[in-house]
C-alpha cells in the first residue's frame, strides 16, 4: 500500500534531542511516504517535490511522535481488586495471603487461563492504551514461573501485536518471583534459564528483565540471568532499586542494559553509572502511587548527569493497575516534578531507547511514520491533565 | 415513548443504604417503566405482572446507579497548562503571577468567551464523563465575579444538559474570589448577592456555594450570601477547611447546607456538627493529589459520625485539572483510605444527597431509570482500576 502525503497545518513537537525541550515546530509539514516519515520542517518551508502531494490538514493541532509504553505487564490473568478492597477494609498482609492473595494469585490465574482467554484479557489492555496515541507497547512475561506459562505469556504478547495496529517488544521475565516453596537458585538454574533459551529458539524474547528486590532475586542471581541474556545475544534490563537499594542499578549499569526500572532508592552513583552505560531510567509512578511509596526517584540527578529519563505504567494487577499512559505523565510530573517536556520525552524518544529501538520516538526523516494528533494547542497539556485523554487520531507505519 | 422492560443476568449493586456495603443482588432483575425503576429484585423472585416484558440481557455484567458528579467546575474558559508548566520548570508564584497565571486567568478567559464557545469547550468534558456511566453532574459558576460572566456559565451549565443525555445541578459560587483589586465586603454587596437575585430569578440556581478560606472569603461574609440563599429558598453547600481551618464546616452544618466539600482540616467536632445536620463531606482527592497536600481529611471521624461521604472531580483549571469520576474515586481509596464501597457510594448515593436529589443515587422502586452497565465482575474493580474506564453503556431516563 504505497502511500505519500503531507501532513500540514499542525504544531510538531517532534521531540528531537537535539533541539531540546519539545522540539516544536509551528505550522509545520511532515511528509510522509510509506510507513516513514521522509521531511519534517515549517510547511513555508517544503521543498518543491513534495508540494503537490496530498494534503491532511491537522487545523492546527498538536501532533507528536506515537506514545511508548516501555514497560507493562499487560497479559496476565485475574484482577486484584478483591484484594484492594480487603487491604483497605483492614485486612492485614497475611490474611490478604490467607485468602489467596498477592503476587501468587495472579501466577495462578495466568496459569489457569488459556492462550485464548489471555489474549482475549489483554487485548482491551492493548485497545485502551492504543486508543490514548500508543504505538509501541512492551509486555513482559513473568506471572507464569513455570516453562509453558511464560512462553504463553510470550505468544499472546507476540499475538497482540497481530491483532492490532501496534508494535509489541516483549520482555523475557522469569526472574520475576520465586515460585512458592521453591528455592531461588534452584529455580534460575531449572526454569528460568531453560526457559529463557526455549522461549529465544522460538523467537519470543526481545530482551531478558528481572525483578532485582529483597524479596525477590539478589544481584548474583540476576548476573546468572543476565550472562544467559548476554551468550544469547539478547539486551536486558531490571527492575532495580524500587524497594530498597541492593546495587540492581549498578549491575544494571555494568551489563549496559536498556534501561533500569523504578529507581527509586538509586543513589547519586547510581546516576553516574546510568549515564556511563547509556542505560535509561524508566520511571514508574503508578506504582509509587499505589503503594504509598514515599522515597521519589533521583530525578534532579538524572538530570545532572545526563540519564536519559523514560515514563512507563508498569501496568500490572497488583502494584500499578495503571492503564493510562497519559496519567503516568501527569503522576511523573506532579509526584516526581518531573517537567511536562521531560515526561513527553519519556513516553517518545527515551521510551524508544528503553525498548532498544532507533526508529521511532521522534519525528524525523527516517523515522517510523508512527504519530498522534491531539486536540490541545501546547503538549504540556498532555501532562496537565489528569484522567483526560484528548487523542483526535493516530498513525500507525503512515496508515492514518 | 412509553417503555417497559426488564434488565436480567446483571450483578446489580443497588447502593440501597438500608442493605448496607453495595447492597449486592446478585442473578438480579430491574425492572424499568418509563423513566422510573419499578421493581428490583432477584431475577427469580420477579413478580408475574413482569415476566412477559421484553428482557434485555447483561450477561452477568455488574450494574450500579448512574454516577453523579457533585462537584465540578467544568464551564470556563482557557486552560492552566501553561502555569503548570512553568511551576515545574522552576518558577515562583510572583513569576506566574506576572505572567498571568492563577485564578485570575481562568476569570479573564471567560470573561472574554462567548456563550457558544464556553458551551463547546465544555460539552467534550460533560462528554468524557457521560463516557463513565455519569448520568448527573454538578457545575458551578465563579469564574465571572461580574454579573454577565456569572449568568453567562450557569446558563452554559443549563444548557449542556439539554444538548446532552445527563441531568446538570448548578451551584451559584460567586463567592468563589474576590476579584482583583476589588474589596471584600463590597464585592460581595454589590456584586455577589444582586447577581444571585438576577440568576435565581431567571430559574439557573439549585444551591448557593462559597469559597471559605483564608485567601478568599471568611465565615461573617459567606453568611451574609447564606442569608440570601436562605431569603430566597435555596438551599447551600460550601468549599470549607481546603487549606485551613478557619469555620466554615461549622458554619455549613449551622445553616444545614447540603454538602461541606473538601474539608481536609474539618475536626472530630466538625464532623459531630455535619453529621448533627445532616451535611454531606464532599471529598475531592483531584485537588489533595494537584496541590500536593499532606492532610487527609478526617475519614474515620467521618465514619464513626455517621457524616454521609461524598466523592466528586472537583475539575477545574487551575488545582483538579481531572476529567474522570472513577479516578477520583481510585484517588479516595489510595489517598483517603475510603473502602471501594465507601467511594461508589460517593458518587451514588451520597452525591444525590450533597445534591439534594432524592430521586436517583440508588436502584430501588420508584427512583430514575439512570443505570450505568459496567465490563466487570465486581464492583470493587471501579475502584481499583486506575485510569481504566470499564464502561460496558448506560441507561438515562429509562433510555438505553
Ligand atoms: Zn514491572
Ligand atoms: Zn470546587
Amino acid at each position: 500500500m504505497a502511500q505519500r502525503y503531507v501532513i500540514s497545518g499542525a504544531t510538531a513537537a517532534t521531540m528531537e534531542e537535539t533541539v531540546g525541550n519539545y522540539g516544536l515546530v509551528e505550522n509545520a509539514a511532515i511528509v510522509i511516504e510509506d510507513d516513514k516519515i521522509s521531511w519534517v520542517g515549517a510547511a513555508a518551508d517544503l521543498p518543491p517535490e513534495f508540494t503537490s502531494l496530498e494534503r491532511k490538514d491537522l487545523a492546527g493541532r498538536v501532533v507528536t511522535p506515537g506514545l511508548i509504553d516501555c514497560h507493562t505487564h499487560i497479559v496476565h490473568g485475574g484482577n486484584r481488586a478483591r484484594e484492594f478492597e480487603m487491604r483497605l477494609n483492614g485486612a492485614s498482609y497475611e490474611e490478604v495471603a490467607r485468602a489467596g492473595g498477592g503476587i501468587v494469585s495472579t501466577v495462578s490465574a495466568t496459569r489457569g487461563a488459556s492462550e485464548t482467554d489471555l489474549l482475549a484479557s489483554a487485548l482491551p489492555r492493548a485497545d485502551a492504551l492504543i486508543a490514548q496515541g500508543v504505538s509501541v507497547i512492551e509486555v513482559k512475561s513473568g506471572y507464569g514461573l513455570d516453562r509453558d506459562t511464560e512462553l504463553k505469556m510470550l505468544r499472546v504478547a507476540r499475538a497482540l501485536g497481530q491483532h492490532r495496529p501496534v508494535r509489541v517488544v516483549t520482555s523475557f521475565l522469569g526472574a520475576h518471583a520465586v515460585p512458592a516453596g521453591a528455592d531461588a537458585d534452584t529455580y534460575i538454574d531449572t526454569v528460568c534459564l531453560p526457559t529463557l533459551e526455549a522461549a529465544h529458539a522460538e523467537g519470543l524474547v526481545d530482551a531478558v528483565d528481572g525483578f532485582c528486590e529483597g524479596i525477590a532475586f539478589d544481584t548474583a542471581q540476576i548476573a546468572r540471568v543476565f550472562d544467559k541474556a548476554r551468550a544469547l545475544g539478547l539486551p536486558v534490563k531490571l527492575h532495580a532499586e524500587q524497594l530498597s537499594h541492593i546495587g540492581g542499578t549498578e549491575l544494571a549499569a555494568k551489563y549496559a542494559a536498556l534501561s533500569a526500572d523504578h529507581v527509586e532508592y538509586a543513589t547519586e552513583s547510581d546516576a553516574a553509572a546510568l549515564a556511563a552505560a547509556g542505560t535509561v531510567a524508566v520511571l514508574l509512578p503508578g506504582a509509587f502511587y499505589t503503594i504509598h511509596e514515599t522515597q521519589a526517584p533521583p530525578v534532579q540527578a538524572f538530570r545532572e548527569h545526563g540519564v536519559p529519563m523514560a515514563v512507563g505504567t508498569d501496568w500490572n494487577p497488583g502494584s500499578s493497575p495503571l492503564g493510562s499512559l497519559l496519567l503516568a505523565m501527569n503522576m511523573a510530573c506532579t509526584l516526581f516534578r518531573m517537567t511536562p517536556a521531560e515526561a513527553l520525552a519519556g513516553t517518545t524518544r527515551n521510551a524508544a531507547r528503553a525498548l532498544g529501538l532507533a526508529d521511532c520516538g521522534s519525528i524525523a526523516p527516517g523515522m517510523r511514520a508512527d504519530l498522534a494528533i491531539w486536540d490541545i494547542s501546547d503538549p504540556a497539556e498532555l501532562s496537565y491533565g489528569i484522567g483526560i485523554n484528548p487523542l483526535h487520531s493516530r498513525i500507525f507505519g503512515g496508515v492514518a
